[in-house]
């Protein structure tokens, strides 16, 4: 798709180390069919119509990005060439397409990474992260945001307040996520929330789920050092770690007790953030009879050992989301009102030509790493 | 719980021949902890304060009163002792307790056969579907309606308007539970629906989903007469044999086809009357994106196989019931004012004293039963 | 905005009767800034890319084509110069232009008037509907359907099955104001509905309530001829005519007493058709507790006399629609699966050439019309 | 009604000096049918079977109180006869009726004032708040809180945390207000929301809209001094005063202006806790598209000049409530886990013998009370 696009005639090398001599050099991070990341050179494209033309300040890592480098695919989505990673991202607007009115070089903006069609009934109906002609950066065929210089449409971009940084910038994607889940799910005042998983989405669930004025907010893991962490993120949340021994019935009832004694007080609002099969299955046992469990989490194509009589017996309602639609203006308002912090989310920062050994240090659940960011703080010029 | 009623102490002979020769004879089907069914005399109770006797006209056999037969079990519920079965019924009223001011004997009415507590949570939400403490007709430890005389509480029993038979009465039970599920998923005028199943609560849901509009309407079995009889119940239904070769990815697209071309013909609400996993493995591939799986079909503890990255891709609904809430009235409304016409559903009739060979029928699925009904044609006085 | 278009270079004179000698006659029926209608040729646009070339074949007559020419405006709307009316037309396609492939000459379609910009933030949500940048034909400056020949965006006309008329086509525009209401209200199988109003919209209403499969249905109008025919056209709805004699409160209170005894039994749902402050105010009285008012009619810019603390305490759902969104396709399936049937509706037609006749027709409340359509059933080519 | 209790017959002393002399000395504020107030002993009453006996040790006065007593009525209710006031309450149990099991003597609760008839539809269908049936305490004919002893239905007394005071157990009824208001229009994390008047309701709103996440909050009244309370109270929150000068429209923009520019930023939701006719109308000009009005305040019976056709084209959702229902547990969370405090909002106190002046104070709107409490801090004991 990207080879549509006309590169801009000179490219030259790049040179030193913290300022950027010559604008155009855009070094990127890919992956390739065989499972490799490289660090190369990428072309500059010039914005179309409707397009700007961005330097990308801060990209997140998220676990898509590692699981398609490891494995080459997410469900129907196959890296089959070079691809840049990246769809968590904030930066600088360098120039503007035809057409493109409502911003100018200079503005700071978030990308919103998934371009859909704008035609198809799930656009019309306002559902557009469902549209399956979507092009979504980082995802094979269309190149991400790990890169230093990179059009997008103007109509997925989103001006930054000056009190949010680029880094939270890059956050207001999985923060879209929660937000999408969230909004599907329906959280309400003083009502107890279970969060499923303190990984990063996890993470932001938890912070948005009390943001949101739920209460009681319980957060589980497997990993007490993530617990740990979200007790600092949050402090008057209540954590739980799974107990291996005990099975999904057995962990929910545990989970229950958490919230106060008797029905009424279970959560009704489970935020599913692991897409484990048993974390799925302990939600269906922890959620309030009636309640909703929201499936934030993707996890293998095929889930078994569903409760399914229990599920249907305590009339849950269980929701899945792909995605997000309609979220960085909120999202936005919420890191500018004060409304969420998620600025002690970010863990490690790496430079953008180190951005290989961000995905590596990502990958490695051993280190205790939360959110990685490749930032790139040398000044592009054009 | 009936034990603790008080039986009543003098019973007078009745005379005319058509009539029952002796009113308090009240001859029942009651089921054993030991899997057994037998036709046994029961005890007349006596209605206490806000309860009716009702002399019990017309009892529809469920699958569930078979289930609790051949396995003695479904899901948490067990049966442990003696149990009369029957929760699918009509009468008419003989006697109302004390404080019961809407009602007098000769009213005709249906029975709701679950009387919740009043008081918990969900009772004061308006779920009272949901009640831990739901008392339900013909569920161990209480006893149902496939016997003569039975007392209930008026609050749950609603008059039958004159031009609804008993037969039609008995069948608000089943029409209840599609009535929840059609109410919970929202179905809309023109839209498409796909009903996954062509039993009982299948052709209901068919019949229930035309009358609200939906269009098309595709219904799927395996068993082509059971799709023959659809047809002819609602005759611009379309039918699908679910097909053996073909795994549930492909039964879906294959009923995709049915609905028009493209995702946007896809239908947007699925109810799944059977509760069979592969059915409802078929279901998630056949719905529309952003669509509503409506599962009113109870199949095993635990299910397997579910496609669930596909569903979370589609950002599925996955939604349950059990059984119904604030029913009966509009169901009601439904048969007096010529929106559905279910009378064609009973195949078979059988009187009250035979009600074993209702149940034996019922249970053998290759004679073509469809709804199996238990009358009571004596007439009854005290 | 339609001055932008290129007009086609040669426009002849059109001749004979029934058929069409030269295809570039277009007459049209155009409304002007000083209250007069003109019936005018127009001159025949080439379709842009992305648009279509219509061949119109039925427009139907709405009460607002008779405001615009009346008053000149209908709230913001004014018409400040020649404008051709109509807005519910069917027709067939004679030319696609660049870019159309799902479409082509000889389609029967139905337009959907209102083009949308596509891109702000009612657009991006699905409420397209909102979009303050919409192109309306037949509201200034944007020309109607009531001429011969049309451009129209390929992505606003909905192909057309054979067993739909061109005058249902026509009709699929109120019908989708009706479903759009409903769809917003909710109406659910067995539930009593009261129609306000049996003018077209009313009637529409009427019908698509009752294929809804609500049940009492109850419609109201001060005009008994206007009830006699809504009985005729749903035959199992029941009238109320509006006593003029008693207030808001007292008509109410009348036209519960027809859904039965008891606030229970008060409709649930209003399908508010007039827009007139009585008719509102009568709602208001005659909704159940807790129940919800569909303002489908508009009226005045200004209301008074709403019965404020009784919707208040009654807990009453006041709802608005502008126009509709996503409803053509649904309306297309209503038709041709019989599940509504309008064609009584039309009680008058007028050739092309005679559509001043057909305003004037319209705007005369005491011959009884109810749908005048405006037909053109020369046989066009290009 | 209260006089069919059964007055407790033996009173026995108390003992020490900060103690109750008499415990059964049960001084009580009276409206009167002549709109006077009276402090004057009232009859102590043993709780029947299923109540509990408590000792009032606070009470909130709510504009309710005040207009019975100045005006004599609220809409259809009317004070008839003497009638004990207040609603606001929380209490401690002194003695529990027969067949309580949950509560004891010495739990602290908040009191939920309305006792429905929990069987007619609106009970069972968990809309508790429209029971037409419903006994009010401090409505005639039902007596309220403001006096030492009074005994209610366990059921309806909710058990207080440790860390919540008497004084916040009384809040909690207006907060109820609100949280049904907020629950039913459903607010966002990130979304703008206007709250529309700074009295007591609209102070708790703007708390409330703010512990849910909402950006930017905007609050409206026409006193500056109730502005910078509220500006104290929720920091971030924007403040807008009416300008009298400006017409509703006129007001509506302004408003707008304060949420960012564009249609897009306009709130989503509004919370209009005034009643007032031109608050109301000024909330329809502010509205973003497609928005929602959630009228919380009560105002006169009749309301005109509302903007229809405005509401119409922007398709404004217009809703009411009817005090509340399922909202104290949830209210009970927010205050314990520290999502609301409202403890600032107590601008006087009382002791219960001196219930008038309190009254009094209430009614003067030049003294700039927000909420005024009756208290006891006797040590009662039976």
């Amino acid at each position: 798709m990207q080879s549509s696009h006309t590169p801009v005639t000179t490219v030259k090398a790049a040179s030193s180390s913290t300022v950027l001599e010559d604008p155009m050099s855009n070094p990127s991070l890919q992956v390739t069919a065989d499972h490799q990341l490289k660090q190369v050179e990428a072309p500059v494209l010039v914005p179309k119509p409707g397009e700007v033309l961005l330097h990308i300040k801060a990209t997140g890592i998220c676990g898509s990005d590692v699981h398609f480098w490891k494995t080459g695919r997410i469900g129907p989505l196959v890296v089959e060439g070079d691809c840049i990673l990246g769809h968590e991202a904030s930066g600088v607007i360098l120039k503007v397409g035809e057409g493109v009115n409502n911003l100018k070089p200079g503005d700071r903006v978030a990308v919103e990474p998934g371009v859909s069609c704008g035609t198809c009934f799930v656009c019309s109906d306002g559902r557009y992260n469902l549209c399956a002609d979507v092009q979504f950066a980082g995802v094979y065929p269309y190149h991400g945001t790990m890169q230093r210089y990179k059009t997008h449409p103007a109509r997925w971009v989103h001006r930054l307040p000056d009190n949010v940084s680029f880094a939270e910038g890059a956050l207001l994607e999985p923060l879209s996520v929660v937000m999408h889940g969230i909004n599907s799910a329906g959280l309400s005042l003083g009502r107890g929330v279970l969060v499923c998983g303190a990984g990063p989405i996890g993470l932001i669930a938890l912070a948005a789920a009390r943001a949101s004025g739920a209460h009681p907010v319980v957060i589980t893991d497997i990993e007490p050092r993530r617990l740990a962490f979200a007790k600092e993120f949050v402090p008057n949340c209540v954590t739980y770690q799974i107990n291996p021994k005990l099975d999904a019935e057995g962990n929910g009832k545990a989970i229950r007790a958490l919230f106060g004694q008797g029905e009424y007080f279970a959560p009704e609002t489970i935020l599913e953030c692991t897409g484990i099969e048993s974390s799925v299955c302990t939600a269906a046992y922890a959620v309030r009879r009636g309640g909703t469990i929201m499936v934030i989490g993707v996890g293998k194509a095929i889930m078994n050992n569903l409760p399914f009589m229990h599920i249907s017996l305590a009339e849950v309602k269980l929701l899945f989301i792909n995605r997000y639609r309609d979220t960085w203006p909120a999202a936005i308002a919420c890191l500018k009102g004060g409304i969420l912090d998620l600025k002690k989310l970010v863990s490690h920062t790496f430079p953008l030509e180190k951005a290989k050994d961000a995905l590596e240090l990502s990958s490695d659940p051993r280190n205790g790493s939360i959110k990685v960011l490749v930032v790139d703080n040398v000044e592009a010029k054009l």
